[in-house]
């Protein structure tokens, strides 16, 4: 078990990660399948395909959804040469419909493990039944605090000194579910959402890849 | 502005603390006098007799309050020349009239600060309206995670992997007031209350000192 600290300069990357069971305890047997569904800009699912490229993490990601058509991660997903799937939020009457595709997707491409990388739609049980305990979520502070949307708005408002960002199993209670990893960084005086969110951001690519590892052997088939 | 990581081989120490401004900037003028009021073993009291006696707190300690006639922070107290006073809360019918009495105690001792050191009731607008602004409290959680009573138990029960102490200004709500300084540290596997318990007290001992200077230097009349 490994405590990380790392930092740098200009603080960019200083940060207090939680606990890391020695690599061997973490090391996949075979390649875990992923379904990644993403709202952004796709820096997570960019961070999850390097570390696989990179053999950091033994898994595959046969399909990717996202929600919203303007979103950047399309073109991430293309680079990585991921098939990329637009289920448009809009389209669906109840967010149970929505789901029900998504497991159909995920269903077809024989997905084992989802990864909510920045999905900004709320899911149902349909979805979590589906997969239970196999759905992972990331967020962007040290949970409980600051969950729901613009938690990085939420900690400079509320004056905290310290923030970072959480991977967790995804529950029916919004960013609430068994906690995986997190990763505590420093708020400093200057900083802006932007600012705060690049940091947090770098923890989020560090640790998302090894927290998935981790769920797999703690709460998966392996 | 420096932002500190400490660690060692056991991790007893290893640590993320918020941002701190150069020692120049945070360096007091003339000695501060400080109220403390503790009801426990008095180890926060001691950290900060201790760093007045090294000049790394420009501060004096003219009095002690404690409220549970066998809190060992009397003993303490004896061993740094503290006069230490009792005021036992079961004798006042209602708060604001132990409040009233700890104003008196502290108003004759031209006290400054009150500092609460691990004091374990409930203050109330008597006291923070004869010293607005003027009261400090250390918890032990990364607030606002965790607030009131056994919030180490509460940190371990929830299984967050990261945890932490916040020093802030006193507000009517518990733990609540504007957030001074923050200490982030991990959640091992193996730890009890008491082993985590022991790992936040350190990081409580440290920042304490330093976060006295920085609100009497931010709030204060320095």
């Amino acid at each position: 078990m490994t405590v990380q600290i790392d930092r740098d300069r200009n603080y960019s990357t200083l940060s207090l990660v939680s606990p890391i069971p020695p690599p061997e305890d973490i090391r996949l047997d075979r390649a875990i399948r992923l379904g990644v569904m993403a709202s952004g800009s796709g820096t997570n699912f960019e961070a999850l395909a390097q570390a696989i490229d990179n053999r950091e993490l033994n898994a595959q990601i046969p399909v990717l959804i996202y929600n919203n058509p303007e979103a950047k991660v399309k073109e991430k997903a293309k680079k990585w040469n991921v098939p990329a799937i637009l289920l448009d939020h809009r389209i669906y009457k109840r967010r149970e419909d929505l789901d029900r595709v998504i497991i159909e997707v995920f269903q077809q491409n024989q997905v084992e493990w989802i990864v909510m990388a920045g999905w900004m739609r709320i899911i149902t049980s349909v979805l979590l039944d589906a997969f239970p305990n196999r759905v992972i979520n990331i967020h962007p502070s040290l949970l409980p605090s600051f969950k729901g949307v613009r938690a990085i708005e939420q900690a400079l408002e509320s004056k905290v000194k310290i923030t970072g960002c959480t991977v967790h199993l995804a529950s029916l209670e919004v960013d609430s579910g068994p906690i995986i990893m997190q990763a505590a960084v420093p708020i400093l005086p200057n900083d802006t959402p932007e600012t705060l969110h690049a940091r947090i951001q770098i923890q989020e690519h560090k640790i998302f890849p090894i927290a998935i590892a981790l769920a797999a052997k703690q709460f998966g088939f392996q």
